[in-house]
């Protein structure tokens, strides 16, 4: 069992435990957790309340992309919390006290600026594209001027973020072992079902599977 | 195609073209959301800033119970908002601009209490492992006096909430529709791995997967 709580950047909320020769592998954890993942909660405070919003994100070296349509009037250069989570496995124990789940979760602090150059802007809008449905940007009708001036794209540094991973079976306490109680992990799998086409699709179009990642 | 976004409360935020007739089905497609999810996405502020918490959850009838081991220092009587999502497919369209994905999202805004009545707490401790790991409760050692005593319960009425859904195919515009280009819907499907046995695990005692919701 092995629970990891990595910070990036030595700010007190993301300081963890760090040693100094981590750094290069804990950036390479962070990148891996937010590369594997298809949709990000960005948490905002909208009138002194948190609110929490699923959307789609994309990653260019050290740069977080969102797209702002959802949530975006509450954001320029507002703080905003982004956490991307992966539910690897159930995590079942002896006792109900120990149950838990393996899991690994990316937490990237900052103030998000607005995309506004075109070069950057269109370079943002493939890595949001292409984390949620890889292999689609070069595949599908690009988008017209007018259309990307009603999109919304912020720019994330990943200058203040954390990774927290969770591996291993559960850890019972110890005259626990004993009973006769299944213990383990239940790994969580995700993949794609039969695809579903367009009932205006045109014959002759074959579906071809998004990239796997 | 179709989003549905769907206030129960009536609230500026979660205030969404709601047709009074509809409040009933609206409750159960919040039901539905929250009892088909394994961890929620937890929004609160911390000294000024807003933080997104991935950790487990569980319904029972109106409130929402909230394992509240993880930040929960900052939990006491402050607004949260819970958010739980379900990526159910990629919307793969004829432009990139019309890519999107079908999901379904409750968002509760509310300040949590802290459980500290004994059957409340096992109620609500039974529904959270219940949520995660299914059929569990009736078989894993019991939590102790001890072991009660050291989790924090947090119970959030589901009193503001509102709920969105899109489904269906995807929205192109009229004239993308003569494209060669692949679209429709893409599903995105949960299951269980092979179970990995705890190395510790005595001989003989098989695995039952936990019961599918």
């Amino acid at each position: 069992m092995g629970t990891s709580s990595t910070g990036l950047s030595g700010t007190e909320r993301t300081r963890v435990r760090r040693l100094p020769e981590r750094a290069a592998s804990d950036r390479q954890e962070l990148y891996d957790v937010l590369d594997a993942g298809r949709i990000c909660h960005l948490g905002v405070i909208v009138n002194g309340s948190p609110r929490v919003i699923p959307t789609g994100y994309g990653r260019q070296e050290d740069t977080l992309y969102l797209h702002g349509s959802t949530g975006a009037t509450s954001l320029r250069g507002d703080e905003i919390c982004v956490t991307v989570t992966h539910l690897d496995a159930l995590v079942l124990a002896r006792s109900l006290f120990h149950h838990s789940m393996n899991y690994r979760s990316a937490m990237i602090y900052g103030r998000p600026r607005t995309v506004t150059a075109h070069e950057e802007k269109l370079a943002g809008l493939r890595a949001v594209v292409e984390q949620l449905t890889p292999g689609r940007w070069d595949v599908a009708r690009q988008p017209t001027r007018k259309e990307m001036a009603a999109t919304t794209l912020l720019a994330l540094p990943l200058a203040e973020a954390s990774v927290k991973i969770r591996t291993g079976p559960p850890g019972d306490d110890e005259e626990d072992y004993a009973l006769d109680v299944w213990a383990g992990e239940l790994p969580i799998v995700s993949s794609y079902g039969a695809p579903v086409p367009d009932p205006r699709l045109r014959p002759g179009i074959s579906c071809e599977l998004p990239h796997s990642r």
